[in-house]
């Protein structure tokens, strides 16, 4: 135990539940001792999980003191009943804990469309809440992953509004990263006090600079749920959009989400590369996302990499497959600093061979149209990906 | 060789040049003893490779009697220069033909970006036009593949306007069929008369009824060209849209290239099935066609069919990630006629699990919205996918 990765006003604990096979952590609580400023962005997709539309109900007041996550089952596609299996899920943790159920958030992630064993979740609430602990982040880390490698935790302090103030974030595996499952969690957690007007842009806009520039396949999931609480132990003036109070803890907050965006990417289904996608000079930041994303999403492009091979013609084809307004001749397409495409044709760029052997690479596209630019980070397509994606059964 | 295969006023002909490495048929030409009315449809990427420019200009006229097709190099961002190599590759053809330059189309398919052996194309075309027979489809259709699995030809007769009249097919891979290249080519001949203003139009028509339905890998290609040469011979009243006599002849075209589109699906890069995604109940077509790619594309999709497992989950995940309007409660899914999601929840289907099997697998998603339906063809994605397009070198 880390006990670095302590919270003022925060506890955590996961256990094993046995809703997952075999001894595995699958039940993960976060309760703060206050109250706390809650905020969170959803899936947009129209199959949403049971956990998720409560959520986006409870999130409206602005306000959380605990999040009940299990993993391996994602109650989605569940229908009335999965519904009655969230608010249980919530009713049997505020009870626990004693605190108003509406202070509830529930998540769920695993297999769509089998039914949320809550039984096994109602009997494992009262060890869950005896063990909850101030260096308990970790257990909630390993308690909400499905098939990833690795727990998922990142932490950051920052001084803001005349305090000392602590961002701990924690996430699990994104775009679709466990067979027939679906979901990208991650939960913010900080003893910043935060107006209450400024949370949720902030917390948008966040989101925005960090989950949404990855993709590992382009599928988007039944359950993706991010989740930010804001106790204000800290005691700082309050941070706030208008008085400008909030420049210092929002590069710490992006700090945190990028990195834990960056690690889901690294730890996508298969994944052996991380590949940063930037497209420049577009006369649109709309345009250059639609094109950067285009080349993240092409499945030419991912095997290529997973090849080691610097195949310009793939991401030159993928970028002029979309609509996006550029010249042929004015494109430049670079591999980190090496030029491979320019005045409509390609040039040798041969140390860009040696590049490609990285685990981390840079793809710069510049469209020479205007000043927008968009970064996306993706991964590549392996082997590995098809075989977890095939062999699984449901 | 299969005199059957003869379309009257048609010679064809593909022999091995060099462009490939090996003793492969890379050099193709189809004649027209008379000059021919004739219309094109090609990609849409901003990348247009050389003979795509020079063929968009050339087509204007309506009017065409040969094409010359290599495969092994795409002549794709090869700049001026390719530009040039297109002009020299249709000169020299016309020259050996004893026709006007401006009566020749080009099409090229292989890789990108490197210059086209235009040297070793000149100096076969003697050789070329001297083999040109009636029974040569066969040969050219061998002479245009690149990593297909088969040479795709298809053959019908109808009767129309008051003759017998021929169509025949020919077409190489779709999707990104070739590692690095690019390139869904197809050529349809017939000796039907058709009205010069209807040919564009039927030929748009058809090749939205069947090339743009499918989908391999969702890469589209700077090569992509698909070109129509009607010549009349057959002596039929000019069938036209105005006078109604087109029916019979549409149906017989349709049924052609649909088979084409089909064939190019079947051998898409390590495809072991066929899949057909149809969307009935939309509010629109555009509705219905939105979501039907969505789920095609979807690689969670395409390995769950690899895997023969009828993953619902994943199917209705993809089916709700665009913003088509419907509800989760009307929605119904069927692999075949098994039932397998309805009233927002899964139904048990077990029956699904030996239709996985099959090698051509239907799916249909009802939405009950509307009345508009939109049908796509796609491959599965599997471990020779990942291979083919991994292991190649550029």
């Amino acid at each position: 135990m880390n006990d670095s990765i302590q919270i003022p006003g925060f506890l955590g604990n996961g256990i094993a539940a046995g809703i997952k096979k075999g001894e595995y952590r699958d039940l993960s609580l976060i309760f703060s001792e206050v109250p706390a400023r809650a905020a969170g962005v959803f899936t947009t997709n129209r199959f949403k999980a049971a956990p998720v539309i409560l959520d986006m109900e409870r999130i409206k007041r602005g306000t959380a003191q605990a999040i009940i996550v299990n993993s391996g089952n994602a109650n989605a596609a569940t229908g009335e009943e999965g519904e009655n299996d969230a608010a249980t899920m919530s009713n049997v943790t505020s009870r626990a804990l004693g605190i108003e159920d509406d202070l509830v958030l529930v998540a769920s992630t695993g297999i769509i469309g089998e039914k949320l064993p809550i039984e096994k979740i109602a009997r494992s609430i009262d060890p869950l809440v005896s063990g909850l602990s101030a260096d308990g982040m970790p257990l909630v880390a390993e308690g909400i992953i499905t098939t990833d490698r690795f727990p998922k935790i990142e932490y950051r302090r920052c001084f803001s509004g005349g305090k000392e103030i602590t961002i701990c974030g924690i996430a699990k595996g994104a775009g679709m990263i466990e067979p027939n499952m679906a979901t990208m969690l991650s939960f913010i957690m900080t003893d910043a006090d935060i107006d209450h007007m400024s949370l949720p842009t902030l917390f948008r806009e966040s989101v925005d600079r960090s989950f949404n520039t990855i993709t590992v396949d382009g599928c988007m999931s039944t359950n993706d749920t991010t989740i930010m609480l804001a106790n204000g132990i800290a005691g700082n003036t309050p941070l706030s959009e208008t008085s400008g109070t909030l420049m210092e803890f929002r590069e710490a907050l992006s700090d945190v989400m990028i990195s834990l965006a960056k690690s889901i990417v690294k730890d996508g289904e298969g994944a052996t590369k991380l590949i940063e996608i930037i497209v420049e000079g577009a006369q649109s930041e709309e345009d250059a996302k639609e094109m950067a994303y285009a080349v993240a999403h092409s499945n030419l492009v991912k095997t290529a990499f997973y090849g080691e091979d610097p195949n310009w013609g793939r991401i030159i084809s993928a970028a002029g497959s979309t609509g996006v307004p550029f010249s042929v001749d004015s494109l430049e397409l670079y591999i980190e600093d090496v030029l491979l495409f320019i005045h409509g044709a390609g040039v040798s760029g041969e140390e860009a061979a040696e590049i490609m052997k990285r685990d981390h690479i840079r793809v710069l596209l510049r469209l020479g149209m205007g000043k927008e630019a968009f970064r996306v980070y993706t991964s590549d397509l392996s082997h590995t990906y098809v075989k977890i994606n095939s062999d699984y059964h449901s």
